[in-house]
C-alpha cells in the first residue's frame, strides 16, 4: 500500500467518527455553522498524525481517534475565528462560517468548538488524562499568543527573523507537536520517543508554514487555488519579505520598504518583487529552512523501531518538501 | 463573622490566587485586555461557590482554589465574547475589551480566557481531574447553547416561557452548578452530597436570572446602576414580558406584542409596560418563581453537616432573594 492511500485512510478513519460526533442540532445557530466548518474536509494533518505517531511508537490508531478528533476540532475553532479577524470571505472554496452567517454565530461556533474539542479529546481511555489535557491546554493558549504576534505584526514597520519564527512555531508548530506528543502518549511511548516525536511536529509544522510563504510566490497558480502574489499585494510580513527587506539594497529596498510602510502594493509589483526574493537569496534561503527543519525533524524518526506508521512519517516529511499547493 | 465578610474573604482568597496566575505580559495585544478583564472585579460568584462547597462537604479551599480560578476566568470569557455580541459599551463602570481596543482584540481575548481557564483548572490536585474536566467541559458547551438561544430569542416572534426557563439555565444556572459540583467534588463529597449541591447551584442560577428580569422593573434606580426599564426599551423577552404577554389582554396585550414585532419600545412605554407587569400578575409570578427556587435550593442543603459553610450557602441563597442589585 502507498502512503498517500494510507494517509486517506487515517483520514477516512477521523472523518468516520466526526460524522458521529456531533449528534445535537440545536440551537440551529450554534450547530449548524459548528457542522458546516467540520463538514468542509480540509487536509486533516494533525488527526493523521495523533494516529501515526501511535501507531508508530506501538499503540493501536482506536486508542487516539478521540485524541485525533479533539485536535482537528481545535484547528477549526482556530480557522472560524482567524478568519473573522482576517476578514476572510472563503475557505476551502466555501464562504467562511462569518460570511455566510455572522461575526456573532462565528464568535460563538468557534467557542463551541473549543468546548467540543475538549470533550472528544476527555473522551480518551487513558492513565495520563491530565497530562494530556495540559498539553492541549498549553497548545490552546500558545495558538492564542501565535495568532496575537500574527497580528500585531500586521501593523508594525519592523519585525525581524526570529520574530517572525515564533510566531510561526506558536500558530502552527505548536499543534502540530502537541498532535505528534499526545499521539506518542496515548500509544505509551517512552519519554525519549515522545520527546523525538514533539521535536518532529515542531520542525514539520514550522516547515509547512515557510513553505506556504514560499508557495505564494512560486507555485503553479491553478494548483495552489490562491493567486499568486496575494502575499505581496497584502503587504504580509512573511519569510521572504522580512530576509529580503533585510538583505536588499537600493530601489529594491526603497520597494519593499514601501510595501511595508504602506501595508500592501499593486498587484503590478508582484513580479518585480517575485524577482527580488530571487535575486537576494531570500527563497534559497526559504528552501534552506524549509530542507533543513525537513532533515531535523526525519532525524527524530530514528529513535522509532521499523513499521509501517514509522516510514510514513518520514513520508509525509518529504511530501511536504515537495508540497505544491 | 457575620457572611458579607466570610464571602469577602473567599473573594479576597480567589484575587490573590488570580492576580499572580497571569504572568505573561506579551503578546500584549493578548495578556493586556486578559488581565484588565480579570482585574475589573465583579461578585465572583462562582469562585466563591466553589470554595464554599468544597468546605461545606469537608474539604479545603486550599484544594479548591484552582477550579474556583478556573471557574472564574471561564466566566471572564464568556462577558468578553458575549459583549462583543451584545455590542455593549460598558462593563462594570468600564468600557469594554471591544470598546477599549477592538473587536478581533475581544475574541482572541476571550480564546485565551477559556485556556487560561483550563490551564487554572487542571492545576487540582485531585484523582477525579478526568471528571471535573469533563463537567467544566460540558458546562462550556452549555454555556454557548445558552447563548446560542438568547441570541436566537432576540430576533424570534414567539418565545414560551419553557424555552425562556431553558436557555437561563444553560446559560447561568448550568455554569453555577458546575462550580457547586466541582467544589463538591474537589471536597471528596458523597455522590448524594455533590447531586444535591450541583441542584442547588442550578436553582440558585435560575433564581439569580429571574431576580435580573425582576430588578429591571423594580429595583432602585440609584443602587441597580443599570437604567429602569432598560430590558423594556431594547424588547428583551424576559420572563416578565414573556409571562405577560401570555396572560395580557385587549390593548395590554396589543401593546406589549407591538414591543415583540418591533423588538423594542420608546423609553416613555416603560411605566405603562411595568404596570402591566403588575396588573397581569407577570411580577408576582417571578417572585413566585424565585421564591420557590431558593426554597428549593435551600432544601438541598439539608444533607450537607452542619458547618458555617453549610450555613453560609443558605444564607448565600436568601441574599439573592433580597438583592436590589
Amino acid at each position: 500500500m502507498d502512503f498517500l492511500q494510507r494517509y486517506q485512510q487515517y483520514v477516512s478513519f477521523t472523518d468516520e467518527h466526526l460524522s458521529t460526533f456531533i449528534k445535537r442540532s440545536i440551537p440551529k445557530t450554534l450547530y449548524e455553522p459548528a457542522n458546516y466548518i467540520l463538514a468542509a474536509g480540509g487536509k486533516r494533518i494533525r488527526p493523521v498524525l495523533v494516529l501515526c505517531a501511535c501507531e508508530a511508537v506501538g499503540g493501536k490508531k482506536e486508542d487516539a481517534v478521540h485524541a485525533a478528533a479533539g485536535l482537528e476540532i481545535l484547528h477549526n475553532f482556530t480557522l472560524v475565528h482567524d478568519d473573522i479577524m482576517d476578514n476572510a470571505a472563503a475557505r476551502r472554496g466555501r464562504p467562511t462560517v462569518h460570511t455566510k452567517w455572522d461575526e456573532n454565530v462565528a464568535i460563538l461556533a468557534g467557542d463551541v468548538l473549543l468546548g467540543l474539542a475538549y470533550r472528544a479529546l476527555l473522551q480518551s481511555d487513558t492513565s495520563h488524562i491530565q497530562e494530556l489535557s495540559s498539553i492541549f491546554t498549553e497548545g490552546v493558549i500558545e495558538v492564542c499568543e501565535g495568532q496575537a504576534y500574527d497580528k500585531e505584526f500586521e501593523t508594525r514597520k519592523r519585525v525581524t527573523l526570529d520574530e517572525y519564527l515564533l510566531m510561526i512555531r506558536k500558530k502552527t508548530g505548536t499543534m502540530v507537536a502537541v498532535a505528534m506528543e499526545i499521539g506518542a502518549i496515548l500509544g505509551n511511548g517512552s519519554p525519549g520517543t515522545r520527546a523525538a516525536l514533539k521535536s518532529y511536529g515542531e520542525l514539520v509544522g514550522e516547515a509547512f508554514q515557510v513553505q506556504d510563504d514560499l508557495l505564494d510566490v512560486i507555485a503553479d497558480e491553478k494548483k495552489f487555488g490562491k493567486t499568486i502574489g496575494g502575499d505581496i499585494v497584502e503587504g504580509k510580513k512573511t519569510f521572504l519579505l522580512i530576509t529580503a527587506l533585510h538583505r536588499a539594497k537600493g530601489d529594491d529596498k526603497r520597494l519593499l520598504q514601501k510595501i511595508v510602510n504602506e501595508g500592501g502594493a499593486a498587484k503590478s509589483k508582484v513580479d518585480r518583487v517575485r524577482r527580488i526574493y530571487q535575486s537576494t537569496g531570500a527563497v534559497e534561503a526559504a528552501e534552506i529552512q524549509i530542507a533543513n527543519d525537513i532533515a531535523k525533524a526525519k532525524e527524530q524518526l530514528k529513535i522509532l523501531n521499523d513499521s509501517e506508521s514509522a516510514h510514513m512519517l518520514s513520508w509525509f516529511a518529504d511530501m511536504l518538501l515537495s508540497r505544491k499547493s
